[in-house]
């Protein structure tokens, strides 16, 4: 297709008229659709069904170490559970701490110890005039609203195919003692796909901050979500590569099973180092008594007497990969040399990052919406939802069925020419 | 029985030399009971087991909302659980938010906002110079110790039959503007198993704080938990009651259904007006996605599907009251007369509190562990660990056999005559 900058004006306006007319047609169609959460469609958590009968009444509710996973009592989690969640991102068991049902959740108790009680005896980040922290964008809005609202600095990193700049990563942590923190999604990033290079995890490991109680908030969320058998990323374990460097309390990793059994009943775990479990620990034990054990014990079953780990992932696989294809095909056809936006190809994760023409992202999602079509809000990829050129989108093709996406991607493609001819225009 | 204090010294020589023989010989047996933590026995979380066949594969996850409990969201629970908790105190579902499966982890996350983020626009707590708690003593230790890791200041309040003291309270939170809460349990009271009468729910209802981000932590954690069919103590309706007053933001009321279903895996509510429900549930949306639904719907259909909440809790206190009766048949049968230690005779809760001569209480649950019998530690009831007059100890009846009740008592009252005539010689 001939690119739109390429086009003299009266051919813009032939376009224009024509995908207006596009538009409106679709539109008389009365769209109800959703792309805008990462949430897994009723098939994927149809594939965790059978997790409902490895704990009935007939079974016992007995640990591994004798623990009534019924009764109170076992703060970190049982020790079968802490051996899954370890399996899930290549780490040792006495390096976990089993939570409840959202890594979120995890997420935000470990930035609300650090504000109120501090990291290893360090100074609590209430107690500080300025807090900051690192945000690789695009990223994940709630990452973003959990330091916002805790009223932390954020400090924008432009994400690379390779990761987050590590130029200025390293110079911003060295020479500033206020950088508490940075987030990232290293592998299948969200909303890009990215996954962290060797070379970037490395310097990860490496870094040297000024403040002591730096920590890497290193969210593997999508560590087993690959969309293809054949092409796998794999990243470094950032663990062992902190621990080659003597750094080995310089990262927490989360990780969790939401979009592996049940989005909203899974089991959710911190991997750290001994230091940093130790810490966490004593503050955690005024907090709670213990996580729900039986959805741990429920969990550790069904992965070991049902399925196991990697054949429920290539079920899931199964399930997102014709999703994915559709909407990108859809782009392909749609939109490809007329030079009004880009789109990554992930090899696993949850999204599909679009970046268009500057400052037509908001239009774009306005336009869809009005049409019926619910987009993720233009910005929610930016600390406090400001996208500075206001062309990034997320697309999240989990939910709708293959011909929902269809109708919707071709929308959004619809929505993405006029935003475009308007501009240019 | 003679009482200690009319012994002369020569017979209290001869009772020490008998009751020193008794203690070496149980000594001798070499117990390893435990009458610590108020936790349930297996045979109570054995009343819950059909609970586990509410949901299999086969089960629909379909909220009454057609609401996908499997899938993300619903950040307050769904409807039916809403309903479900708001039963359990005699509420509204819709000043319920349903909550994880630890009602003290709701309490330390209430607590731990108002710190970081304040209440209802109010500045929050980690930015005043001194921030200070009433606490009725004695009482829960895990409720202090939410309030000592905050550095919150714990001013002690003297439990009566009817509740804690009135007009000290009154006097308190009018004239000093740093006291921003109560803890109170306020049925079957850990650990007397005191009920607070109508007349101090009232006044409670009633209070005019200096603070106006001044809450009552309302932790109703025995409503229902009546060891008798014929002798229920029955409170005023608090939030009823500070409705009445206009007075509705004051209270924050807890439930869970820990000592219900199962400890670790059960459900838990706060219970509060609307506009604390408004102010909550925007932190809280920053928190999490949302608690675990599936976990909700299991316990709403096993209460309605399979069994009443009511004839559930007649069972638990089938299993209960022997246990009760058993510690206080013998506490009665070795000690009454004796002047040396006082005990209350609840109708409800998971408690026997009992009060030793003055400056004993460490020393009994010191001679106990010796022998092998493992007490919660003296002072733990009172704020900080420290028991003023060191006298109060809690007996845990729950958790252990009728026939390891039996020794660990009878070995109780033997600890409690060697520290009294310790004392008294």
């Amino acid at each position: 297709m001939k690119s739109y900058h390429q086009m003299s004006k009266k051919e813009l306006l032939e376009e224009q008229e024509k995908v207006v007319a596009q538009y409106e047609a679709l539109k008389k169609r009365g769209l109800t659709l959703d792309m805008s959460r990462g949430k897994p469609s009723s098939e994927q958590l149809d594939l965790s069904r059978k997790m409902l009968d490895c704990i009935t009444s007939e079974s016992s509710c007995i640990s591994e170490e004798g623990i009534d996973c019924r009764n109170y009592g076992v703060l970190d989690g049982i020790k079968e559970a802490k051996e899954f969640i370890a399996s899930m991102v290549d780490a040792s068991a006495e390096n976990v701490i089993v939570y409840g049902n959202s890594s979120l959740n995890l997420m935000y108790d470990t930035i609300a110890r650090a504000m109120l009680h501090g990291i290893m005896g360090n100074t609590p980040w209430s107690k500080l005039d300025k807090v900051k922290f690192l945000c690789p964008v695009p990223g994940y809005d709630r990452h973003f609203a959990i330091t916002s609202h805790f009223g932390i600095e954020m400090i924008p990193v432009p994400m690379k195919s390779t990761g987050p700049d590590m130029d200025m990563i390293e110079r911003l942590v060295k020479e500033d003692e206020s950088i508490k923190g940075i987030w990232c999604v290293p592998k299948y990033s969200n909303p890009q796909g990215y996954s962290y290079s060797d070379d970037t995890v490395k310097r990860f490991a490496k870094l040297k901050p000024a403040a002591k109680d730096f920590r890497i908030f290193w969210d593997n969320a999508y560590a087993i979500h690959h969309l293809y058998e054949e092409k796998q990323d794999v990243i470094l374990n950032i663990l062992e590569e902190c621990e080659k460097e003597n750094n080995k309390d310089l990262v927490y990793e989360f990780c969790s099973t939401s979009k592996i059994t049940f989005a909203g009943g899974g089991i959710a775990g911190l991997i750290t180092s001994q230091n940093n479990i130790k810490d966490i620990k004593k503050q955690m034990g005024i907090q709670t008594i213990g996580h729900d054990k039986m959805n741990q014990l429920r969990h550790v079953k069904f992965f070991s007497e049902i399925v196991s780990l990697k054949e429920h992932m290539k079920r899931h696989a199964n399930i997102l990969r014709p999703k994915f294809e559709t909407v990108l095909t859809i782009l392909e056809n749609e939109l490809s040399g007329l030079e009004i936006g880009e789109w990554n190809r992930a090899n696993g994760g949850y999204f599909i990052s679009f970046d268009s023409l500057e400052g037509c992202a908001k239009r774009i999602i306005a336009l869809a919406k009005e049409a019926g079509v619910i987009m993720t809000p233009a910005g929610a990829t930016y600390p406090n939802g400001i996208d500075p050129l206001d062309k990034n989108i997320r697309i999240a093709p989990s939910l709708p069925s293959i011909d929902e996406l269809e109708m919707a991607t071709k929308l959004f493609t619809v929505c993405v020419k006029l935003a475009s001819l308007e501009k240019l225009l």
